[in-house]
């Protein structure tokens, strides 16, 4: 496991919202970011499928840590907009983001959401893009 | 309790992660769609602000009954963007929606979602826009 | 008329593409920036209704000038979202935006494009919703 | 030419905008669509580099295409949302977009933007991603 992976995984491990929903981190280079979400009865909706938030969480999240990878530790993100595919179920989601374009203090990213199913077949669910912003220096969440 | 909030919280009750979140529905009219979710540890990122996951869960639900009070009650969300701007914290998080337009069969909407301190002070922390599609005529998630 | 409107139509004037547009700024000030662009043949699409690239220009452009009015003179368009909720036609474009909050070196803005007939009826047609940067300091665009 | 790019090219040419823009279609087909703008002085901004409006417009044209190559000529774009990623100048902007998802009544497509040099060098300047919708079946600009 790269040292990259490894301070990746311990700064998902200490957001309590992601330990919640049992996030994993996979993948984190500067290539590719990659979130797994296991699919539980408690991230789903009425219909069953898994809720819109849960698939929204897991493109924003993986969506922060590829602008993380080029920008520094020290990120959030500052926006996206998702686009939901197909309703989303099987055993868990993956969310594989890439860089775009990373100037010194900004970051433009894509996220794909994936729902894998028992076989291993990925059906893609969700499509984000987003910005990813430095702390301090430009601030998108200044209090 | 008019009977479209009834329905309403009825709707959310049946989604297993609104109740992992305990999110429930203080407003559902034609003019304004109210969510709030208790803001407790779980729902933290490492910062100890609300992760942005639940932000955008509780705007992405709102936009849904927003235009699900246009459309009826058969819609999902097809697309949303949200800008973040402060982080939240506090007790509580309040995202409020308005329709913008409504056609046959989708509906524009606006959500503004706000943290609320001890005192009931709101604190604007995020935006979002987004589309709702009725089901099944413009199936976003069609299998 | 206010020295910030006076500058800011030297501003617009300054751009070659808003000229080509005949738009103009009528308002611009902390409160509300307000663009016009006159509907003529050579902005519309084969069905007779404005382009969807010209609906577009407004609103980026009024989303830039709200952030410039919070932000500076020196500031560009970072992103943005539109949804198209109408077709435009009439005899002219108005585009309002208005700040939703600005940090120190990043704004958010909303825009609601209007088409106006000839009694003057305004019809809402396009909504945005996007973020502004202040140059140099965090360089959307930065060569 | 295939009969698809040569319909293209013909609804490209009953668009006044495009035709007053000078942009050109160069590809269509299901995998891949491509527009051209050649960059004059009068598609410009105060510094010199491509307006986004025209930038925006190139996206916005081109996922329309991406859409309709996937439903069928009669669509629009219900939506979309662009970043900026660096100033565009050169020769000419290529908008290359390409479809992510079809359902039977809506699309969902990606794009980007580049700006290309004297020497044909390419340089990404935006990215967009967007809705596109089925005429008439589900209306987003329903009169």
């Amino acid at each position: 496991m790269t040292d990259l992976l490894n301070a990746g995984k311990q700064a998902l491990a200490a957001q309590p919202f992601s330990q919640l929903l049992g996030a994993a981190l996979t993948e984190f280079s500067a290539e590719r970011v990659e979130i797994v979400v296991p699919i539980t009865q408690q991230i789903k909706q009425q219909n069953g499928f898994v809720h819109g938030g849960v698939i929204s969480y897991a493109a924003d999240n993986a969506l922060t840590f590829a602008g993380g990878a080029a920008l520094g530790a020290a990120v959030v993100t500052s926006e996206y907009k998702i686009n939901y595919l197909k309703p989303a179920f099987g055993d868990k989601l993956i969310a594989r983001a890439t860089l775009l374009h990373a100037g010194k203090n900004q970051a433009v990213c894509r996220c794909d959401v994936f729902a894998v199913g028992a076989e291993g077949e990925e059906t893609l669910c969700a499509a984000a893009q987003g910005t990813i912003v430095k702390l301090p220096d430009c601030p998108a969440r200044d209090v």
